[in-house]
């Protein structure tokens, strides 16, 4: 197979979007013109760019430059919570909210592959359907591969496609919480983390250490029991926190399968990107997801080369060591180092 | 400062536990002592080494290669799940549990550290006062540093401190459903994965990509209503990923603050200890985790070096480049690596 064989895409519809995979034949796309025809929106374009980027195809590096004098213009939105609270609603009625005003939007939605459901089960991409046929919204769910990698390496890039692609809002959205959010606030210009009632108390919220990531605090089931005591607890601990001059994160009430909030979601999302741009921060915070980003992909070639150079069965050999308590990881490590 | 400051360590009580830093004057240890001490059991010997290895000390690569040949007997239990399902309840039952039978426990928890908090307000921490004065307990927090890398390097080091002292069993307890049960996994021998009624349905578990990492359910406070039916969910998606001949993870119902069940669970983990030496999983779980560390501590030390060779100037100019759309991470990593 050739490079240009890899670069193939028909043309010819109906294709499924997000399995425009590699044709033979007519209509062969070169990565030049896969870029052209996304920033045209076209949603197959965009759907081929993604999965090259995800498979870490050889063309990978191609589209990655082609890609990168249209990046640094979408808006990125990271939406986190415990599961339950109601991200993929919100998403889908944040979503609503802001076709309503005319933007274009691109939804990320980070989901960990499970071996049970290959992703069956997860119903929750169903509330989706609204915006399926909807040409101003491209929606895509990344699979976070079973390991940390995942995210980190593959997310950004598909960022910079719906960037480049011309969504003026990307929303991110990760289930979880743990380090997973962490990684969604560096990926993020403006990072909502989603409570709902019923779903843990303020202290628990403090724990999981999801409040130290929150730009806007999201109260959503506001109609349920408890939201009012959520809120209270919520202000209390962030006024713990609360620094001088320094952005207080808001908190939004909202009821997201019926839309309620989502003005003032939107409003505050708007005011953060204003304070964002304003204080020098926008600008701060890209610079160090570009930076996380350059480090994970250096991180991710030298990994790479530690099979490379030395052949599986060494560093397994290494480990097994390591295992036996024959030898420390460190020692195991440096002649891992010393030979690449 | 010398090295020998460096490890100095005061033999003169009272000195809290977890706080034994450098001290000069009398009473200084070397690492050799140290690791001699831990064995003989001496609490703030352990704490040292650990404080050693979570500070990434100097001496961190002696520490490694003394305690080296002392590894590998302690059985790693891992302890995940959502915010609220009684984790830390469940740790501190289990450790009485195991310390009925005469076991040496030790618990790493592994937290995020907050801002707002530094820690003060996980109250769970006091559900273990009871265990804090029994010399065959071991307990330590583990600050997450805000990072992936936290987890990934520092904790499987404060293991092998643990496993060295001679610890028969280590917990280890990481709070959060996402990423961070993933790194667990890859930790333990057996991995519990606790679940409570009222905190999401089977499919919000699926969701959260916690089902494939359990050896063990355990379904926590099931004197409230609706335990049976997250027994009966939990059974049902269990079912669909299962294997013949494979392990099929029990599913244990708890209640924790009042330790009933806890004798099932015990059970439950001796059991799957049991099938892990038996079919050999036991050494390749510990072979990968051996190479998962060896992996975590040279992408460390050759991540140290984008900063060394290049200077922050450097990686911070190819960041600002990046940000600005006029290069592209992947041309910026290449020019990282090929400086290194």
């Amino acid at each position: 197979m050739t490079a240009a064989d890899e670069s193939s895409v028909t043309t010819q519809p109906p294709v499924r979007r997000d399995t425009v995979g590699r044709r033979a034949g007519r209509g062969q796309l070169s990565v030049d013109e896969l870029v052209g025809r996304a920033r045209e929106g076209d949603p197959r374009a965009v759907a081929r760019l993604i999965s090259l980027v995800e498979d870490a195809s050889p063309l990978l590096r191609e589209v990655a430059a082609r890609l990168a004098p249209y990046t640094g213009n979408a808006q990125i939105i990271g939406i986190t919570g415990s599961p339950g609270v109601g991200k993929s609603t919100s998403t889908a009625s944040l979503v609503t909210a802001l076709r309503a005003v005319g933007k274009r939007v691109g939804v990320l939605a980070v989901d960990p592959t499970s071996p049970f459901s290959g992703g069956a089960l997860l119903g929750d991409r169903v509330r989706m359907q609204d915006h399926a046929t909807d040409a101003g919204v491209y929606i895509r769910s990344m699979a976070a591969r079973g390991h940390l990698g995942g995210l980190a390496w593959a997310t950004p890039q598909a960022l910079r496609v719906l960037d480049a692609a011309g969504c003026d809002v990307v929303i991110v959205e990760t289930v979880g919480v743990g380090q997973s959010e962490v990684e969604v606030a560096g990926l993020a210009d403006t990072t909502l983390v989603l409570l709902a009632p019923g779903m843990g108390d303020g202290i628990q919220a403090a724990k999981a250490g999801i409040l130290e990531v929150g730009d806007i605090f999201v109260v959503n089931k506001a109609d349920r029991d408890g939201a009012d005591q959520v809120v209270r607890d919520l202000r209390s601990v962030l006024s713990l926190g609360a620094q001088p001059g320094a952005w207080r994160a808001p908190i939004v009430k909202t009821i997201a399968h019926t839309g309620q909030g989502m003005d003032d979601l939107v409003a505050a999302i708007d005011k953060h990107r204003e304070m964002l741009a304003a204080s020098g921060e926008l600008t701060r915070r890209r610079r160090q997801r570009a930076r996380d980003e350059i480090e994970a992909i250096a991180v991710t070639a030298l990994r790479q080369r530690f099979g490379d150079v030395h052949g599986h069965a060494d560093l397994d050999s290494l480990a097994a060591l390591v295992a036996a308590g024959e030898n420390d990881p460190y020692t195991a490590a440096d002649r891992i180092i010393a030979a690449i």
